[in-house]
């Protein structure tokens, strides 16, 4: 059985689980989680259409994938918990942490120097946390 | 004479105005052009920190910056004469249509389907424009 | 077979196609054509998600779903192809032209009134293009 | 007295602080005793404008306003503790818990899903206060 | 009679229509005219909120406020008409074209560069007019 | 030596230095502290374009520059941090606490009522801790 074939015989919401897992990770999960007590359907839509449908496309890399998250999410500044998660999605998909700094400063071009520095400052705090989760 | 002894002894103006060829070509050009009558030094500011200093950083490849650039554009949804502009400037650097084409629709994800879609719409007259220069 | 068997035995694409029609008509039907000739998938993903999903849920009147979309594409301020398109979703699924017209009104409150303006104004297109092919 | 003409009889800042006491409650009362300290004028505005002058309008319902009003607060995702504000006054002009949790949803498709994680997030924290304030 | 008589006897639409033709000229009159068929009465409450209460007020100077709008429409980037109308008012009331141009130039720091960039080429296009009509 | 001299033959980093010491003062440098442990090549960016670059330019005071800033910030509603760094700094270049309170009530027209109410409770904070460290 080819790996295609193992992706054709999966539902939508097996595949979305599949590349939630693998890209953002605990974090991931855990908004799933938070989501059981509010809006489970939710939940499943989060799971089928941006992870089973849209980063499950074989057209971009997940590297790629998540350059363009990390700079759309920093620039529109109204998605901080979402940023910290994508740039921990960054770091699983293989961005190095210089990378990400770099997106996130070029983004005072486009969305002035308040979104670079919040940016970076969210950074800040998931290098160190995943600075110490190594230790 | 190194690239790197190049460089140095470049100005920040004269390297932003390398790099803004290379980068942005004819459309970027156009832009300085058109503040010669309204704001002569922001061109100069323009070509300075944008091109001089950020994107002529080693740290992440012109390819990266662009998925980048394209990604907070179409998801601010308020710099539509700017995306299109870094649209034919991902082509320039190597982005391919479907690279460019997946990011796009990918911000239905973060930003909505209106901002997925203006900015698919903005990559259709551009593609077409590119098309036809081919020719 | 009732109604729900009918639902339950369509794909996510045939209720988005039902739905799409029923409440954008041939402004939806546009978009979904405009999208072919750049990212045919795309317009699946709108059929599907949107009005495949999200529309066809029961627990909010469709009336009641335009009301929330017309209020935060008139807000947000970035997607008026979009708001003009659900102006007249607005009007196919039940509400009044003064109904709508408060609605943008009261943006004003929450988004400014520049915000309110150019909503006011998309209306005053949709509803003069409304007038005419009733005649 | 018929109910008109008292409300003729009433000044714009009466009839203002009748609707914010009818629709928002005590959230509403919160938000003019903190402006007390900074900018009493405002709360004035505040109480005149928005509820005087805009909620008190018959061409609309306030249950279709306060759905207008959630959307938009969580499409825009700048005004989280005026979201709070509004998921409560929504409770309180009649819409269910699950009404609120549909129009959140649906921003995921206007705004992008943060904007909709964000909004239910809020959602999931004023219910919880509003069950403990029902013990 | 003194000037301080003639505000307090004067309808907060009366002063508004009064400082709206001070400030905004033509411009402001063409919007009034404008929403005179679809929402006449959003036209009276732009005169009174806007226009009657806020600009009438004395603790900040007509230059100053027109300050404060012009850098908060360019930031917002999604009321171009409006800030076309007030770069003209801000030349009404005193701003230079140099200090309007310096305004908007700093939004590049706060929004980004394409924020400001639209911003000047909306001044390159009311200067343009205003030395026409001068002629 | 006339203040000239001084100013040209100083670099663009001294300049912004200066610049920033004497406008956003202790607010500022701890923005700068902070970026040193995770983009210290962003804290040289940041004092040489804003603020050796823009705020440095003779075309508009800084007093004005800030009534700009603060306008914009508040408008924006996604940079909250910064937004009390410019209330102080406003401050700082001469705007009375009632010039500052104006300038976030006038907000309420272009960006809404929530994004006023922001500022304003922000600009709170910044009063009560200025008064406080007066003492």
């Amino acid at each position: 059985m080819t790996q295609n074939d193992l992706q054709s015989s999966e539902t939508r919401l097996e595949r979305g689980q599949r590349a939630l897992a693998a890209i953002d990770g605990e974090g991931g999960q855990r908004v799933i989680d938070a989501l059981a007590g509010i809006a489970p359907d939710f939940a499943t839509y989060l799971l089928e259409f941006p992870f089973g449908d849209i980063y499950s496309r074989p057209g971009l890399s997940l590297r790629d994938r998540e350059i363009a998250t990390i700079a759309a999410l920093a620039a529109m500044g109204t998605a901080q918990p979402q940023l910290k998660v994508h740039i921990e999605a960054g770091l699983n998909v293989g961005l190095s942490q210089e990378e990400i700094t770099e997106i996130l400063m070029q983004m005072a071009v486009y969305a002035g120097f308040p979104a670079a520095l919040n940016g970076l400052f969210a950074a800040k705090e998931v290098f160190a946390d995943s600075h110490q989760s190594d230790g």
